[in-house]
């Protein structure tokens, strides 16, 4: 047991930041309202996934929707003890501790802030070890949870609850009730025994997160390496490419932010150029026209010299960055996980390979 | 006190469907549920408002969505023991009664089929005396009834409920959910006690439809006058043309069928042209340009020779119609009324005039 205080939200966001692939929102206004929530009610505790009784109800929370809509209409407040109140109601009992359901720089926030305000423990551990678009792409559908009750809050104080046949329903049901209350909710749902929270999660992504946001944050005061070989080898990433942003598409659609960013190759990759095509999350990466990454590993682009990630509704013209690469949890790697999130899910058709694969064909082939 | 059994079935179908101004839904698939339902519960207990006990908990039931979808898509049968069920869970009480939310073909036929099936009472009443195409035009809204909680079931099997912050927000969000449903579902909502319900409703809807219906059924018997003038003095309606379908627009948008209908008038109206506009249910009325009757009054248009209203969805070119308008209940003549249901929340903007001084007016311009 720890407990998480200021000093620790910056490099949480930080690290939740790269894990969220490109998504997980913007952790900007999620900081400013992780910080005022610790300031009010203090340090939230911390569990590790052994330390929660199997006994417990545990259920994740995050926000959903359209990260360029959270970048402008922050949370009310209201929201976080709407969904929990409604959950408990439905239940009919207590939660007993929060866990994450994706890491990403507003959805690492998001729990910190609900788990202050309701004076519950957060656990370590999430539903992805990275961010995913849909609702239902997380080890709880792949472990057999429902999302029922799915409790939706906004910042004017509606509240929804789905109870559906399947978790593709509630995402479906779920997306339509988010874009129809502004673009950008609060959900609590999947609400789960600590016994089958532990077989379900990904465990450690608060600390892991952490520890890549302390490598962002100190890669520039590296001793006797670069910044950037130092953020590399701290961070376990795969480094693909460094570039100058020149062109960004970007649509707001169906609740999802849709689009693609083109990056002209600069340093060792000059002549070169890379794409990354999104939904709400980095799908896929192509240097010179061949998919060199795909989901559901973690595609992210980095800026250059500080190493902090560009989530994809913060992608600029002109902006120099790194992409780089992170393998996913060996869940997703399963025929059930790439079912469920990789490339052909998001309409993109090529097999899968794991990331390392892809990296050492992608380094011969530049050595060649 | 009285039953509604098999042989009812028929008039007040046909009796809804006038009321329905164009909306409410065909009652083809309506009158086969009942009818089953009927046949497997046995007749349905009718209870006029003031047989209803104040401490009593009532609530409106109806299908929602865009006609044109119901026409398709029937219901499962399960929505009806799911969204009492779910209302039941969530007032922690049980349901004495059920009314009418609205007057129309499929919404006069699902609160028998939902009557018969859970051996509950139907009330008299309906919440709008016609049909409107937004959630939140009732005369339920018109006097402060929340629709907390807004229960919706789809024929899949899921559920959703809704709290929001007012009525509109109602319509917004479950209209939503209506389209992500597949554009037809069944909801049970606003809940109220005997009490308020009886000054919050439109007294008689049912029986008024039977008598309706019997005009209709009975207008090509009637003896020593042309059944047109039959259908007419008996239905106290207000005869604007007659004419033979040219054109139809139709365009299923935002969870709502909208359209428009051009008519080439015949017999004593040849030379002349008729427009009416819907939105579900019919808007306004135009002959040769100006503008002959609107909401909230009811405009309708029932088949020449049998006098078989003709919902929006059926609209098909070459058919020959009467355009007929009746007034509204007095609720919607109001201001409060016009502001929720008048010419202008539909976007079209004119000052409302009620019905009979349109007609005086009309008449005495063909006079002329």
């Amino acid at each position: 047991m720890r407990t998480i205080g200021l000093e620790d939200i910056e490099d949480i966001a930080l690290g939740s930041s790269l894990l969220g692939s490109g998504g997980g929102g913007d952790p900007y206004m999620g900081k400013l309202e992780a910080i005022a929530a610790i300031k009010e009610h203090g340090p939230v505790t911390v569990l590790d996934v052994d330390e929660v009784g199997d006994e417990w109800t545990v259920a994740p929370i995050c926000g959903v929707g359209a990260p360029s809509v959270s970048l402008e209409k922050g949370t009310n407040g209201i929201e976080y003890e709407k969904v929990r109140a409604m959950m408990e109601r439905m239940l009919g009992a207590k939660l007993d501790a929060f866990l994450l359901s994706e890491a990403g720089g507003l959805n690492s926030m998001v729990p910190i802030s609900a788990a202050a305000r309701a004076g519950l423990p957060l656990i370590d551990a999430d539903g992805m070890g990275r961010a995913f678009p849909g609702i239902q792409q997380d080890t709880f559908t792949l472990n057999g949870v429902s999302t029922d009750p799915f409790v939706i809050a906004d910042e004017k104080g509606n509240c929804t609850v789905l109870y559906t046949v399947d978790n593709d329903w509630t995402e479906t049901i779920g997306r339509a009730v988010t874009s129809a209350c502004g673009g950008q909710v609060i959900t609590l749902a999947s609400p789960m025994s600590g016994a089958k929270m532990k077989t379900s999660v990904v465990v450690g992504t608060l600390s892991y997160a952490q520890r890549l946001g302390r490598v962002i944050r100190t890669a520039a005061s590296a001793h006797g390496e670069s910044p950037e070989s130092f953020f590399l080898r701290e961070s376990g990433a795969y480094r693909f490419f460094k570039g100058k942003i020149s062109d960004v598409l970007r649509e707001t659609r169906d609740g999802f932010n849709f689009g693609r960013v083109r990056l002209d190759g600069i340093g060792d990759d000059k002549g070169s150029q890379a794409v990354v095509e999104f939904q709400n999350e980095n799908v896929y990466a192509e240097v010179d026209g061949a998919i060199v990454a795909t989901v559901p590993d973690l595609i992210c682009l980095v800026d250059s010299e500080t190493f902090v990630p560009v989530t994809t509704e913060n992608l600029k013209y002109g902006k120099r960055v790194l992409l780089v690469g992170l393998p996913c949890d060996a869940a997703w790697r399963t025929p059930a996980g790439l079912e469920l999130a990789g490339p052909r899910w998001f309409g993109v058709d090529v097999e899968y390979r794991p990331l390392e694969e892809c990296y050492a064909a992608f380094a011969q082939a530049r050595r060649a």
